[in-house]
């Protein structure tokens, strides 16, 4: 397989780098923790070179970025494109870095509403993977740290909102008394009852989701409730909040695309089809691959067909 | 003045004593971080001894204990009294420790209710003093870590439920990407109509919470929102939240009696102002004081008097 070019997914906190051929088959892969925390101090170009170097990338190979690279704290600013924002229009965003080997960061999306004021920087670029893998309308969720709703319109991105979950979990689980009540406790499973009926209960009265918390730790306390259901209730809870703020900002959407991957990915499927709702499952790493590569094609397409 | 007892309150991370007279008065008063989890190492019986020398108090002066002191990790586990529970069953149900010197640890309350489980241990003293200074009736908040919501009906704390919002204050401010946001900010002020805005917003659309909380970072970042009101309005949120939960489990109160002290006293009477209920307030200290106080003279009030 020919290498086309190197996509990087460099978030906050991780490093990811693929070497693809012009189909977007893997060639080789390289990632670490060097993400934009790390490379502010390392510096970006260094981070880069060794991956580069890691997977043997030909020197003039160009290089596609994603991410919080293009950050204003990130290696050299991309400039959010506003909603309604076509997501074709990232590669023409991009910013070309270097000379010899050309490398472009693509940007990210910011929605201008002093009600719902956003930003996104990495998942538009799973946006455009998953439109070009065909999925151009509808809702679409993608859980993480800060889990994004994207309402879609033919390929461009109409409206989004981002909700804390996964960091309130890892915030709540870790800081506050539930620490005790999640002590030697196995993860949140998606088939546990107690996470399906916490993601129930959060829809339905979203208002006692800080009473319901506390009670993580009493009913146990009191014999009423089991101890192992701690991470599933908690999970359940902060899940179903945020499937009730989707639902009523997006409405009673009747199918959704789920993107995502591994533990999570099971967790908001589980969730999703508790509220009814009809899953399309559209793998999260796969998505950002194809995001990078219909990014590369449209950079580079021709260079490389003729070379 | 004639010490008639030593009254503490033994919370989880403060231990504050008391040397009181027989009509209340304070003539000494002693406090530390002392609290369970510390005393638990140190040993609960020579962190109170320290305390009654500091305050030179009688050898045998009764002691009278609130709090964590008797929780099943404290010193002398005092069994919860159960919902509906009378106030004055808390002195019957003390546990007694000590020969010489007369040490009560006074219970705390439960509630066996396999949907909304609740524990409270100190809480139930500051009520024992609202009752004694007459508040018998109505619907009580008690702001802080665990804030607290009590239906009191004649003495008797017929329901209660406790919200987390101070504990989740902390560890979004602290373990979050809002850390950011509300680095170099002053506190949350309740005169900020920011604060009161998010209350409202809060009450009327719970579900939204999570998906505001980031907007209190990507706001300011677009130039959208004033970084100096991220804490006006993570606390607005919270706050807004808990009412919101609280409103619907005990219905649409016209006042309240919020029972508090200091920072926090204040934005719960803006924040409850703002959802237009009346607040009859009262002093967290003295509450404590005066249920402690009503507990020693249950106990001890023939003894000292006839002695």
């Amino acid at each position: 397989m020919t290498p086309f070019i190197a996509a990087v997914d460099w978030g906050t906190s991780s490093f990811r780098l693929w070497l693809l051929d012009a189909d977007g088959q893997v060639i080789a892969e390289s990632r670490s923790d060097e993400g934009m925390m790390k490379a502010r101090d390392i510096g970006f170009a260094s981070v880069l070179d060794r991956h580069l170097d890691d997977v043997s990338a030909p020197a003039e190979l160009p290089v596609v970025i994603c991410g919080m690279a293009g950050a204003k704290q990130g290696w050299r600013e991309a400039n959010y494109l506003e909603t309604p924002a076509a997501l074709k229009e990232l590669v023409e965003n991009s910013v070309r870095i270097g000379a010899k080997r050309p490398i472009h960061i693509l940007p990210g999306i910011c929605q201008r509403d002093v009600r719902y004021p956003d930003v996104m920087r990495g998942e538009e670029t799973q946006l455009l993977g998953a439109v070009a893998e065909g999925t151009r309308s509808g809702l679409v969720c993608m859980p993480g740290t800060h889990s994004k709703w994207v309402q879609l319109d033919e390929g461009r991105v109409t409206r989004f909102s981002t909700f804390m979950t996964g960091e309130l979990y890892a915030a709540i689980a870790g800081h506050t008394i539930l620490k005790l009540a999640l002590a030697d406790q196995p993860d949140a499973s998606p088939d546990a009852q107690a996470f399906s009926r916490a993601v129930l209960r959060a829809m339905e009265n979203p208002e006692q989701v800080t009473a319901r918390l506390f009670s993580i730790r009493s009913g146990p306390l009191l014999g009423l409730a089991e101890a192992a259901e701690g991470a599933a209730k908690l999970s359940g809870e902060l899940i179903g909040l945020e499937l009730a703020g989707a639902r009523a900002q997006f409405g009673r959407v009747e199918a959704v695309t789920l993107v995502g991957a591994g533990k999570l990915f099971e967790l908001y499927r589980a969730a999703l089809e508790a509220a009814s709702m009809k899953v399309h499952p559209v793998d999260a790493d796969a998505a950002v691959r194809a995001g990078l590569l219909s990014a590369g094609t449209a950079l580079f397409g021709q260079a490389v067909a003729g070379a």
